[in-house]
């Protein structure tokens, strides 16, 4: 469903893709070409030989962070953890993300919406994030024997989208909102 | 709270508000001057002149297209419909908005991700438009009797700008999403 962009190992493709991750994320995705190089201390020729553009350089760097972002956000692997468990600890873990004083946006949702072309690399790199986030809570609906797990997995998700835009707009992170919203939901659907 | 800009009322001044409410939201707010004013047939003297920059264009162009924006999410005043169904009509309002091929996203979200300066004077703007739709479920939550209606408006809030923000992410609307997922919290809240 996803294509995975190839993650060049040399350390000039490196040294762009965290270049390209730090001032996407802080400045926009309109950073040009010149800035990002001058970073990253790369030359446009590694960048073009590397990445073959500025759009895929794009999705390399965003494909790149999800792990490094998942491991925060997602709760640590705990086997015996009850599912509902589960999916309140990762809003608390989407609660310190949010409260940083950097924080501009889930990288993924934000980069969907500043990139306006929907065939773009990007997108369906932060397409494929945001997938794997509705699978984990997907997961965790389906043991926890709700009626609907999908439509649960999937509001959570809509939850998790709608408390990082929050924090955007309001410029600050409102305590305990998304494990509050979840809590709710995991009632409707007996989960408790 | 929320500072309202000055929103000019000369032609020219409204043809620069029509192009930068059209190109910010189709190309993203990176859009130069030059195209700006090309697009409006506007000199970038008069753009100056009438707004003083850029960024004060901005915020006057998105507050401009507010009361527009809310006359189709709003549900159409009737004084006698339920809290209830004034809340989930705004959801069936928000579905048709997001199912348009044009959807770029909630225009205030969107500039809010976009505009990385959160004292830009279009993120006040954008925050206002928020806190408007915040104080409309507050209202009928209010009236439904809830425990705490100002908690069950910021989960409603959030519910608009997850479902807003997953059409763009998706790349499509979930059909009944929005109206599901308040219905769900409504629920909770003792709101049948």
């Amino acid at each position: 469903m996803t294509t995975t962009p190839a993650i060049p190992d040399s350390p000039t493709g490196t040294r762009l893709m965290d270049a390209a991750a730090q001032l996407f994320y802080s400045d926009g995705v309109g950073v040009g070409v010149e800035k990002l190089c001058k970073t990253a201390g790369a030359s446009k020729k590694s960048l073009y030989e590397i990445f073959g553009s500025k759009d895929d350089l794009m999705a390399a760097s965003l494909a790149r962070s999800i792990p490094t972002y998942l491991a925060v956000l997602l709760p640590r692997a705990e086997p015996y953890s009850p599912p509902r468990q589960r999916i309140l600890a990762l809003f608390d873990n989407l609660e310190a993300i949010i409260s940083a004083p950097t924080f501009r946006g889930c990288p993924y949702v934000s980069a969907s919406m500043e990139i306006k072309n929907a065939e773009h690399p990007a997108r369906a790199v932060a397409r494929g994030f945001h997938n794997t986030l509705t699978e984990y809570f997907r997961d965790a609906a389906d043991e926890a024997g709700v009626d609907d797990p999908g439509a649960l997995a999937v509001a959570l998700t809509v939850v998790h989208d709608g408390v990082t835009s929050r924090a955007v707009v309001q410029n600050h992170a409102d305590p305990g909102l998304g494990r509050a919203i979840a809590t709710s939901l995991l009632g409707g659907a007996g989960v408790s």
